[in-house]
């Protein structure tokens, strides 16, 4: 209990007004400065999106941060409040509804416990719609603290998630939209690197519209404003983007969609590698 | 002076950026990481709903805190900016238009004070339009630096804001919606603690339509996606929620509608107790 | 590197959960506490609004602080990543795109320095699309440890911005919206003080409508709810207001468009001065 307290970061779809209520929590506990707002205005109740989002907002902080994400439309039901930690030191704090995977995966080692509100000696819950006050937040304090994960319950196998994989089909690439961003832009889970290098212009079809020939833009300048086109993202994923515009609006195309890309000429091959 | 300065918490309606103007005032006087944001995103002019949020945000934070809320339609007119000191060495800052009246009286024994900016040595205000940071980000600084609210002007009796109280009848209750959160749900003023334990059904009436038969539900999973219903909220408060959507859609119902809820057959007697 | 690090400010159009992104990074380098957040709402793509903000944001923080700025819809294109060294020792780093210089300007003496990535040993960018997390967030850490932002690159000369002037004409004033703030307050380029004294209602011309009488209040609670008028905002500038509403909404005006006032009638001379 001596050693510096950890950060503790906090995602969520809750708002501001419900997240200063996790925040009163943590300010008993923490000294000022260690909690760092991620986002509270993720979309409500999108587990996968978030679980995608928080993986690449999480991932670059330092060893041994806390990170607590509450996207929880299960809130109060069957599903468990779990607590995991990785290979890094770093541990992770939220329901067990899939949010949490794709980032303890990639911090490596996961090992997931049950949280037992018995052990979090903290005032008595008010409800059963807020776990991220009143179950989440003093458990992410005790852990910034130092207490083991294995301290907080019993060691359960949390629910599987999965972010959806992209396929290579025989002229590109079929896959979906994973996120829309703050700008309106259709990022998609198939990887910038799978187009051939060079390849100055393909086509998209999103949902059930037809294909559409998009430049592949090397940025939004390149793309210019009010054209529609296909870049890598910076989350190393493709993303439809229109210059200066909101693919989301001139698309209506939302997460899940699926997103079909060709980038060679159907009956053609050989093309790239 | 001398002694460690004391946590502040911002809440206001006046978004992000006016926000910064008032985080760059308390940079000079508090060290790193004692500012925390609640929301800035509070109803534009909705002095009631944040006089109930801010209570609800603030309540939790250690004693010693200073509040300030910045929701302020009156601002630069008659309305005189407070301070005012609570029972356990908590602080509140803002205009004397009710908002911090609920918070100050949960705190217990509120003495409040007229804030002279002739005492602030602080920079001259720069127009009428923005006490936030001309006169109650400094007023929160030397609060929080060990200043007593005394120091800051003469004692004042506040205007009084009572958070609208709901009323039993022979069959239910009667209330209204105080807060519509960040999902849609209508949290209205009824305590949970009314509902006769164990009664799955209800029913609800909203503003002027007819009554409607709602589940009472355990949780929002238990709602089931789409359906509406009644929920014990997070605040110990009853509130109509949508699984995994929007009541305030739904039903087009605002803060201050009135809320009618019959949990006894009209004419049947000695049901619960 | 001894030296206690500065305060890092963050100011973008990007969303709180790229913001994220950009904590990560910094998180590795600055004490707890040190990093706050401006505003991430900041309205899409609009340089000039931008810029105008920033200065209004940042110009009230503590000398040696560094603002860091990403409002950047050429990133990844010609534009350079700059950093800007101020008269107080405070720096700016964001894109050349004019969103820095008119805080710059006002802080007085600026020397600005291309951002090398070569010399940010940073890993290695994603993409060309995000120059706020892989070059800006990296390039502000240094600074803010100590390192003078001519180790980070050649200097150069900025590309120039000014925020647009305002004009005196015979009987008033033309100018333009800067700015449409959260409540939907359209802020102007005219002067508060420009409008002579007890002047109690002048004549305003919104875009291409025609001129209407607006009362010149004190207060938005002067202008009483739902009426429009004209005030001095706090940006010392004069705005036009709807109490309790949105002018915005009322008069379908956005940042941009022209704005001409009369307060002395045409043909008479020698009022005010």
């Amino acid at each position: 209990m001596t050693r510096r307290p950890r950060l503790i970061t906090l995602a969520s779809d809750i708002g501001s007004a419900y997240a200063a209520q996790m925040k009163a929590v943590l300010a008993h506990r923490l000294r000022p400065g260690h909690v760092i707002d991620l986002s509270h205005d993720l979309r409500p109740h999108a587990v996968g999106e978030a679980a995608f989002l928080l993986r690449a907002m999480a991932i670059g902080f330092p060893a041994g941060t806390v990170h607590v994400a509450v996207v929880d439309p299960g809130v109060g039901g069957r599903r468990a409040p779990i607590a995991i930690e990785c290979a890094d030191g770093s541990s992770l704090v939220g329901p067990d509804n899939g949010v949490l995977i794709p980032l303890a995966e990639a911090l490596g080692r996961p090992r997931a416990y049950r949280i037992d509100p018995m052990k979090l000696r903290f005032p008595a819950r008010v409800g059963r719609t807020f776990d991220g006050r009143d179950l989440f937040a003093p458990a992410a304090a005790r852990l910034a603290e130092g207490t083991p994960a294995r301290d907080l319950g019993p060691r359960i196998r949390p629910h599987h998630y999965e972010i959806p994989a992209p396929h290579r089909t025989r002229v590109g690439a079929r896959g979906e939209v994973l996120h829309v961003d703050h700008f309106g832009n259709l990022v998609t889970n198939v990887p910038t690197g799978w187009i051939p290098r060079g390849r100055g212009r393909i086509a998209v079809r999103l949902g059930r519209s037809g294909f559409r020939p998009f430049p592949v833009a090397p940025s939004y300048e390149g793309l210019g404003r009010g054209r529609a086109g296909v870049l890598g993202s910076s989350f190393g994923l493709l993303e439809v983007a229109v210059g200066e515009g909101s693919a989301e609006r001139r698309f209506r195309v939302g997460v899940g969609r699926a997103v079909e890309m060709r980038w060679r000429t159907p009956g053609r091959t050989g093309d790239g590698k």
